[in-house]
């Protein structure tokens, strides 16, 4: 490591690392669950103004989003928000990004949980909470790293965007906003949670759903039906076979056994335990190879499940 | 066929057809899904009333019903009818029990319907909609020959009792209710459709719910995780071998190839697509052999269950 310069290190003891802590509780006590992120992005705006930073925000035109062929959803939203807070004088162009999403996952089973997910203790020098990790404590991060220049006094020559974004978890579209609002820069640092570990390339991500069309009847009889869900299996295993097939290729930059993993997320069907089921909705993530192209992707996919459907 | 006797001749030519027909459109517009019986039960009391029954009716007790060893149940109910008809004088044990259910399943996707559920419509001779087979046309049928029987004059020496049950989709708890109350007779006509054979034996059967657990994770790191989803998959499996276990042996009076069919109608799990799902809900219908006795059924059941679980 190389050793700090006097203005690095002056920016550090600026740190006000309580602050940030406390501010990283509030934010994860705020259930920004996908599609209800409004309140966590105006307590962002709030934090950003207090710290000094000027801030942009603006409401998603999620009509003009979706004609963008970037453009990924799961979750209907009527309104949300794009902040980002600036600092620093000279041409954006010649800046830095901090990127930040404020939208969790559902918690899923509350049983499970030590302590409530909405309800955020530290306990052993750690946060827990639905969100501390992925992303609210990067965001609050930048925030405060934006406030210890601040507080030592440091001029910065080109300019410091922190954006703060909505629907990360369910294809990107605060940061697909926030690059049509104009937010372009010389560099950008997501502040995804990497296990300390500088991470300069990703696989991308597709969600998709699937359908499975099946033939209703009373399950007394029910040979007489097609089960969707006897029918789902056969997909669910062409998904697991395609996933073998594209991980046989490895990454230099992406470590681990499963860099491009598919994994199927939800699954449901049926009305009726007595009634062969006429239909079955599988939802999930596809992992997807860095250059490989969304539509060569998409096709890739769509051949496999062509194929299995056929079989 | 024997020949009618002239008695029966006179029954049979007292038959109000197009009646039969009105009320079976109008039960059948009666949207009685399991659960939300009550409306229809008071329909067919009034029709009882009209043909001349003495009409017992009461308020199911569900605590009370819920501890008999024969209790099986799917839907919450708050509150639910027993009905029961009676014409003829002399004991009840000596007479002949009638059992019609008014309950029907959920109409599964509409758009597959080629008129609405609940819109009963006459085509070519046949009643079209949800219940209309099973069994609305079996109830009021019973209705309309006890009508008959009084139209033509005809004086019952034993008693013939019909009953309108409710639950008979999610596990029988109307009939349970009615035998709790009293009702026993020498013989019991179910005026379930048999495609018009005389059946004089049935497979039982038993609802099921499975929880297959999982351990979440994020999908880019599924690895990470135990898929419930994937552990559903080898319990599917575990219960289609099952199933074709039991469905070799044959039983003289059970035509078919699949006598004793365990049918999964429903499936869900998982919370959003992109997490590792920790929680998957398997429902079905699981197919009895007649005097296997459900407890050794139960027992056979979850031993393939759990074998699976830990093979």
């Amino acid at each position: 490591m190389m050793a700090l310069t006097s203005v690095e290190k002056r920016v550090l003891d600026s740190m006000d690392r309580k602050g940030l802590v406390d501010a990283i509780l509030d934010l994860v006590s705020i259930e920004s669950v996908g599609g209800a992120e409004t309140p966590a992005q105006r307590w962002v705006m709030t934090l950003m103004e207090e710290v000094g930073l000027e801030v942009d925000s603006w409401q998603l035109d999620f009509k003009e989003l979706a004609k963008h062929p970037g453009h990924s959803t799961e979750v209907d939203r009527s309104s949300g928000l794009g902040v980002v807070g600036r600092m620093g004088t000279g041409l954006a162009e010649d800046g830095l990004i901090y990127n930040g999403h404020v939208d969790v996952v559902p918690p899923g089973i509350r049983e499970r949980w030590s302590s409530p997910p909405f309800e955020p203790q530290v306990r052993e020098g750690k946060v827990f909470g639905r969100g501390a990790v992925d992303m609210k404590a990067g965001l609050c991060s930048a925030i405060f790293a934006a406030k210890a220049i601040k507080n030592a006094g440091v001029t910065l020559k080109t300019p410091l965007m922190i954006q703060s974004v909505i629907g990360e978890e369910d294809g990107g579209v605060g940061t697909l906003a926030a690059i049509m609002r104009g937010y372009k820069a010389r560099g950008a640092v997501v502040m995804e949670p990497t296990s300390l570990q500088v991470v300069t390339t990703g696989a991308g991500c597709q969600n998709f759903r699937i359908r499975v069309a099946g033939k209703a009847a009373h399950g007394a009889l029910r040979g007489e039906g097609v089960s969707a869900i006897e029918k789902s299996i056969v997909i669910l295993s062409a998904l697991d076979s395609f996933e073998g097939k594209r991980n046989r290729k490895k990454h230099p930059l992406i470590p681990g056994e499963l860099p491009f993993p598919i994994c199927v997320g939800k699954i449901s069907g049926g009305e009726w335990a007595s009634s062969v089921s006429e239909g079955v909705l599988i939802e999930g993530r596809y992992g997807i190879l860095p250059g490989e192209g969304l539509l060569a992707a998409r096709e890739a996919f769509e051949d496999a499940l062509e194929k299995a459907s056929l079989g």
